[in-house]
């Protein structure tokens, strides 16, 4: 019994942290959208850790935010502690990584797709999506609805055949004790996608007041606080603390003794799961050397108890999980309110799409986060912002946008995704990019905001704020570079105490900035003419002075790898009819359909001497493509 | 792989309005317990409406506070809107109602439990309950947890075998998208306990900007806003308006239209629904000549613009849903967010409890809310309570309560429950008390906080006010049985006024307030010793003067009630030995086993002369009862 439902332009299946950011952009382009979630109580959920950003995720946040999307706000707005991960290190690994509040995070989403003008959140399990032709989709709901549209966005992150394992015992379920989507795989496999099963796991969550948290390290909250958006404008405060223990010889050894016992290790589970967020018993098995694990406690919300135990995931039996927490310091007497567990879910194989999120074949079809592939609520984000806006741009008739690798770790990511493909859930990595002194956290605004202004997704007031802070940046770098300092003893006691020489006539503070020991905190004394500024500004124009050199490298490297991104090559190009190149390489280049010479050469199997013919064919063609 | 994961003294099933109360009051007073939710996230739901009160259960809602409950603190703490329904009608049926924030009453009632002492909040399904022997039982969990306890509190609301209906699609689940419990069912009834199949339903919720309120009535909430809880101190605000909208002719014609797809009526469930709170399609089929029923548009909380549809529950399709919505005023354009939903679910039969709300087969074993047959989250809330504390009584070695029909209105609804038996959901209405003029919401405290005080559920500092809230009081009276007002130009201007004649002499304030034109109020300029007093003890003093005779008349029936109530009947008598009673008679007697002979003489089918028997059997054997 069928029904027509409605008409819109997008729809989105999932609002989880992929789909929310690409319903919000399709939204504000200007598309009809719905965005379609199996449990209105867990739209904006996080079912992991209660956090947001960390090394190479909080570079994401921030081009998320530079671009205009929501997550940074968001977590700035449900703020439970604020740190810059690194600064031991230098500038390009700086990370944002805040602590927040769970439940209002889900909350504050929620309401945000409430209110956002051409957006209609609904509940509902989208059980089928039919392809009417290119660019003209049906989704159907298990209530019999059908929806009509021309692109639908698929981020159903771990809910897609969702199982969930604990030792022995497994049944199908979503998330967070949500029903998993249990019906579209079917219909995704029919349509003829590629589907791949991966898993991912969290750990549990325990009773603060069980814990003991004397003889444990404290981590605080940085202060002041650094917003994650360029929108935050009042005071953050920090409001919690975490606190730090270590796995021992016991906890190894529980583990080891009831290995077998893991539905992974018991061949139980067939998905893959993620290499750089392993569960406890991974890496005990896989790190058979290391003598203990860190693990942070972390809390959950302002106003609950629950408090999650970073890295310490697992899909051993409850009645093992409790041995070995109970074997850590602070948590001897820890009450378990919710177990840890594995969830396998379907997935994608991203190879299928281009670097729009479009699937290749697929005309109006986007994938989105950990359908793609990913792990992470802000690889996921990332990607949904990319799939929504470029589902929008093409339904506007507007060229759709592919961010490269020099842009962004967004760029970096989605090449990653599309031109590499995965075997296990992908995750964000500072040393996933090459050009990570470019691609810094305090520069995301000035890399990407220029795009999502012409793109649509940046407001009056705020790209007049950008257009400001960058002249001030302009100028403030302009009075370094002209300002002399004179050579008084009070300079040269600064310089001296950093361990740097004095100086004898007058100096630029430019030149004194490009010291690796001096900073600009430490000439305030002297430097009587400094403006009161944005510190965002004085963070990016000291970097930009002290790592002047290896970043004007860096930006040569991205000017030649842009000139191969820009000789473009077909989509339908047959790699076997290209005489001279291996046929690996021809092979894998008919997997992936690159877009361009460059995603072609990143391909592992396409060696530089494919390339070279690549180029020739294309130099011979190049006229014929667009 | 079973394990032994704890032992506790109580052990509650579900977290929700029953649960909740039953854990508190059981943890409160001394006793190890554990409440076990399936959903972590879904503790203390509003799965229907976002409200707590109204006709008959705002009394609940004072009583439970009166007895030291959570549910009007919490509903306080939530609160968007408060209104004293039936002020144009009588004292006895004046009854408080809140419109609550949803989200955030979950959130409190969890915390709640989490900072409890002796309480554990676990996430977890049970799935079996075992007897080990009398006050000894087990509960396994869905991860082979066992967990034994003195006491099993059952509170599993809808969630038993919990079925969704929208028309022809129908499918396991709990209430708001949660799991069902879908293994207990099968263990209670192997215990031997009698099952049944109760359903209930709920309205959609739509968006509140997708609906045109311009030509709706407004209903503003009552300012200054008379709280639930004697605790809450500070004065509350009202945050948000409903609306009230009418169903109309066309309304009615798509209903019956399409009335052979609603599961209930083509005989897709079996559930017997709740006679006082039926679906729009039972109201247009069972009052077939009225003209159109009211609806009230009701925000579903401070962030969020999901408003929720009083009135409008259905289990039609959800396509015929959107057609009726539409055909009604001010939502002729709504967007469903969710629809509307039949859930169908397991109970108990509660003749099988005593008025302790233990089972009489099982001792140690207890139930409360839905469970037990009623609905309504007040009903709930009210009986958790009572089978919190009776647990906790018994494992302390102290005597159960039984709250009498007298006493308050969850003496009655219990009574009802265990003595009547229940064909339908039971839901609390003021006709249902024959002592109402007693049992009235203001006066809640009075009759309840020193049984409170004794049981071990109110504090010290409680306490403190309650005693001195009682001493104004008696001091107030004392007043204007005292105070004469001299038969001055002011008063007799006042009198005639109010339509009452003027006094030549002087004559006492309570002499004045006898009169049904006069009230405190309107005394206040002539009224100069007036002391600054809580409002409610001017309520209470008032009410008390103005129906004193009647209230006379009740309470020398209450004094006749427990006279009987006072003679006890042993709960292993076979009344097939009594001779003289009817066969009728005896074998309701045999089913319900009252635990007197008030108790008796309400079970239908039980004539007087029958009780006159038994009366006699008393006191012959009254002596070897205890």
């Amino acid at each position: 019994m069928e029904y027509l439902a409605g008409q819109y332009d997008v729809v989105v299946i999932g609002a989880g942290h992929a789909g929310i950011e690409a319903a919000l952009a399709a939204a504000r382009l200007g598309c009809k959208t719905a965005v379609f979630t199996i449990n209105m109580d867990a739209v904006g959920n996080c079912p992991c850790n209660p956090s947001i950003g960390g090394t190479a995720k909080g570079h994401l946040v921030r081009e998320i935010d530079a671009l205009g999307g929501e997550m940074g706000k968001t977590a700035d707005q449900c703020l439970l502690q604020m740190r810059m991960l690194n600064r031991g290190k230098g500038p390009a690994v700086h990370s944002l990584r805040a602590q927040i509040d769970r439940r209002k995070y889900s909350e504050v989403m929620k309401h945000k797709l409430e209110l956002q003008e051409n957006l209609d959140l609904r509940q509902g399990e989208i059980t089928e999506i039919r392809r009417l032709g290119d660019d003209r989709w049906q989704a159907v709901t298990r209530m019999n609805a059908v929806f009509e549209a021309k692109a639908v966005i698929v981020a159903t992150g771990t809910y897609l055949g969702g199982r969930i394992y604990v030792g022995e015992v497994s049944y199908e379920s979503g998330p967070d004790g949500t029903f998993p989507a249990a019906f579209l795989g079917k219909s995704l496999k029919e349509l003829g996608l590629r589907l791949r099963r991966f898993k991912t796991g969290t750990p549990a969550r325990v009773l603060k007041s069980s814990i003991d948290f004397s003889g444990l390290q404290e981590q605080p909250g940085e202060d002041p606080v650094i917003p994650f958006s360029y929108d935050t404008a009042e005071p953050l405060k920090n409001k919690a603390v975490c606190h730090i223990s270590w796995t021992n010889e016991k906890t190894k050894q529980i583990i080891l003794e009831n290995i077998h016992r893991s539905p992974l290790y018991g061949g139980k589970i067939e998905g893959v799961g993620p290499r750089y967020c392993p569960s406890l018993e991974d890496k005990i098995v896989r790190f058979a050397d290391k003598e203990r694990h860190q693990l942070f406690i972390e809390p959950c919300g302002e106003n609950t108890e629950e408090m999650y135990l970073q890295g310490m995931s697992s899909s051993l039996p409850e009645e093992v999980q409790l041995q070995f927490y109970h074997s850590i310091k602070g948590l001897e007497h820890c009450l378990v309110m919710r177990c840890a567990y594995a969830i396998e879910y379907d997935c994608v194989d991203p190879l299928q799409m281009a670097a729009t999120l479009e699937f290749m074949d697929y005309p109006g079809l986007y994938g989105a986060g950990q359908f793609n592939g990913s792990s992470g609520y802000e690889e996921a984000a990332a990607q949904g912002l990319v799939a929504g806006m470029n589902a929008a741009l093409k339904i506007k008739g507007r060229e759709q946008v592919v961010l490269d690798r020099a842009s962004s770790y967004i760029g970096t990511l989605i090449d990653d995704l599309v031109t590499k493909g995965v075997e296990d859930p992908y995750r964000m990595m500072t040393s996933r990019s090459e050009y990570r002194l470019v691609l810094r956290q305090d520069n995301a605004d000035e890399r990407l905001t220029p795009l999502g202004r012409e793109i649509g997704l940046i407001s009056d007031s705020r790209w007049n704020r950008f257009v400001e802070k960058q002249e001030l940046k302009r100028k403030e770098l302009n009075r370094l570079k002209k300002t002399s300092l004179p050579p008084t003893k009070e300079l040269n006691e600064i310089l001296v105490s950093r361990e740097t020489s004095p100086v004898e006539t007058g100096i630029r503070l430019l030149e004194l900035l490009k010291r690796p020991q001096v900073d600009y905190a430490c000439l305030a004394p002297v430097d009587t003419t400094r403006p009161d500024l944005d510190p965002n500004i004085f963070e990016q124009v000291e970097v930009e002075i002290k790592y002047e050199g290896y970043i004007r490298r860096q930006k040569s490297q991205i000017d030649e790898m842009r000139r191969l991104e820009g000789k473009r090559l077909p989509k339908e190009l047959d790699y076997q009819e290209i005489h001279g190149i291996s046929s690996e390489a021809q092979e894998k280049l008919n997997r992936v359909r690159p877009g361009n010479i460059g995603q072609a050469s990143r391909i592992s199997g396409v060696s530089p001497a494919d390339i070279s013919v690549l180029l020739i064919w294309l130099s011979q063609n190049g006229k014929a493509v667009k």
